[in-house]
């Protein structure tokens, strides 16, 4: 049966760098592949076009959708607009209305590019972390939030972090299965000491890690954690916590290796059904300039052939040519270092489906 | 008129490191240093001889104080009590008992110690940046908050976010000033994009620096300031969040430095009394042992004689004395490297004293 597959390039330099991801998924699609792209608006490219960042009609092909292959969303343009019609809203949204709670964002030194972190290489060579985000819930999505006016007449925020046994559960137990397939260890993060909602977080983990007698679970505070990926990022092998701690935890570990432009990640649901996307945003200050990196793209798509598409083999077939064209010596700037040959976004993109 | 210091030792290696900063005050007193210390209790400490971890008289007597020198409060012993009578309660009952709303953190890269940092030199050589931290609303005390029971029958935790304008001015203003005698840039740090309190802090900020027109505003979404720390930490000068970001962030920064057991912080309320702790916690894993750095309570010590004390010859007696034991290869074991000489807690106290 033919795959749908939805390709939402969104802002900034996402239609840049899903052009080359959808160049490779073209080409295993004449060499068999069965599956069906179609195009979708998101974020303030659809904002600009129908006055909502999530049009109706894109989160029907999307529901309808085997897997969604996501550019980024978001820029200065439109940070001026109300929260609510903002371009990530748009993400928010899909996110959300498809049931997308487990957040998979490796962090990953590349040997190739081990020069590129600002940390020192005993720090980080082999550094391989998985960051598992839950990402439907918490204070993203928490009710009652806004702005009200006060009696005094000046103005308050607020907003509601909230988390539930079962959304807790679910979210543990992907983590959990990960670690099984990895190191065998998961540590979850929180703020159990001051906040009772991740107090909750806390008590919930440690008993699902009753199940997984072969897991080991230790827990930490966010605030040690974020000292932790500095001071010892190999410590780690599965880490598990918030959709806002997840937020500022994956972007922290994801630029010790350096090379946030390589790292890929995936949104799935309960059946594996997933939105894919790079871990970096939009870069406006670089769009349209044929210079951002296209390989998180890429290499998205290569998660995508493996987790919801079952082709392990071509996801193979991604990563061992991204590899090539690293050992090559071919680098988009973001990642270029003396000797290297800098190429263009669609440069690199070439190169990688040559290599196939 | 003799001022009144209420010295809170805690938990951990609390009592051990308060001990080395005790020994410098007490020297200046007998300089003439016109000065009466009194203890109290707090944290676990508290908890065990009171059953609270913030007993009245402790309270009381930190209402009367002047300033406060803190160690610091936690440890594994107490982490299956109930969140409301947990070691951090105490400290967080004196925070907002005694308006203490400004939190500074500076991360400073002690040129000594340059070593010390898992990022490279060039990244870290002379950082020295300020975290203006808000540190008595926002989620650390919003209300309504806990773990209820829901219909059917599962646990929910929550917690609220919340910041009304006159808060986040009064912080501001603070980030601001501090700002002036600096290198006159503020980046303010908030998830704008995502929560409405924070849209509502980006723009109680912009409206604040009108008032400003010699200070530089900038804004940064919490992700993004996570990574922007790691891959180019001297970008910034003075970066002004909330409590929450700002609990994650400043460990983050400090650590950048290598040396956490260095840094001092100060927490103020609006006429500049204030409370003085490292911005490390109580190590409980090493407590006892006389190995733990007093470097980062005498530094404390310091910053109270400057902002509180109005004593700012001596705070330059002790910042003078703390580089010269490093500069005389004089080392804890947390900032040990080969061919340093390595001390215990004490004989590094008794160093800085010798020093002065
Ligand atoms: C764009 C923004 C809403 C989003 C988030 O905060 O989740 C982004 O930072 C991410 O991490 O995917
Ligand atoms: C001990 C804890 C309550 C405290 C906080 O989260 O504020 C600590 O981490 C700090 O940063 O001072």
């Amino acid at each position: 049966m033919t795959k749908k597959i939805v390709v939402l390039p969104g802002d900034g330099i996402g239609p840049e760098i899903v052009a080359e991801a959808v160049k490779i998924l073209e080409k295993f699609r004449e060499e068999g592949l069965n599956i069906n792209l179609e195009y979708g608006l998101i974020g303030g490219a659809a904002y600009d076009e129908t006055g909502t960042p999530l049009p109706a009609e894109t989160l029907e092909m999307s529901k309808q959708a085997d897997a969604i292959l996501l550019g980024a969303v978001g820029g200065y343009k439109w940070e001026s607009l109300d929260i609510s019609v903002r371009p990530e809203k748009g993400l928010l949204g899909i996110r959300s209305e498809l049931n997308l709670f487990a957040n998979l964002r490796p962090a990953i030194l590349y040997p190739q590019l081990a020069d590129a972190s600002t940390l020192k290489p005993e720090v980080v060579a082999g550094l391989d972390l998985m960051i598992v985000r839950e990402l439907t819930g918490g204070i993203y999505f928490g009710q009652p939030r806004g702005i009200r006016t006060l009696d005094n007449g000046e103005k308050q925020g607020f907003n509601t972090l909230v988390y539930r046994e079962s959304e807790i559960n679910r979210i543990g137990k992907v983590a959990f299965d990960i670690a099984a397939k990895r190191q065998g260890r998961v540590c979850s993060v929180d703020k159990a000491n001051v906040l009772e909602s991740t107090e909750l977080w806390r008590e919930t983990m440690t008993t699902l890690s009753k199940s997984y007698p072969d897991i080991e679970l230790s827990h930490m505070y966010v605030d040690n954690a974020a000292m932790q990926l500095v001071r010892a990022p190999k410590q780690f092998d599965v880490m598990v916590t918030t959709n806002m701690f997840g937020d500022i935890l994956s972007d922290c570990a994801s630029m010790l290796t350096g090379s946030i432009g390589m790292l890929p990640s995936a949104s799935l649901d309960e059946n594996s059904k997933g939105m894919y996307e790079p871990i970096h945003g939009s870069a406006p200050d670089i769009a349209g300039q044929n210079i951002a990196n296209p390989l998180a793209t890429i290499l998205s798509a290569a998660m995508m052939l493996r987790y919801t598409l079952d082709e392990a083999s071509m996801a193979d077939r991604i990563e061992k040519a991204v590899s090539k064209v690293l050992d090559d010596g071919l680098r988009t700037a973001d990642i270029y270092s003396a000797g290297m040959t800098k190429v263009s976004t669609s440069e690199m993109g070439d190169a990688v489906l040559a290599a196939l």
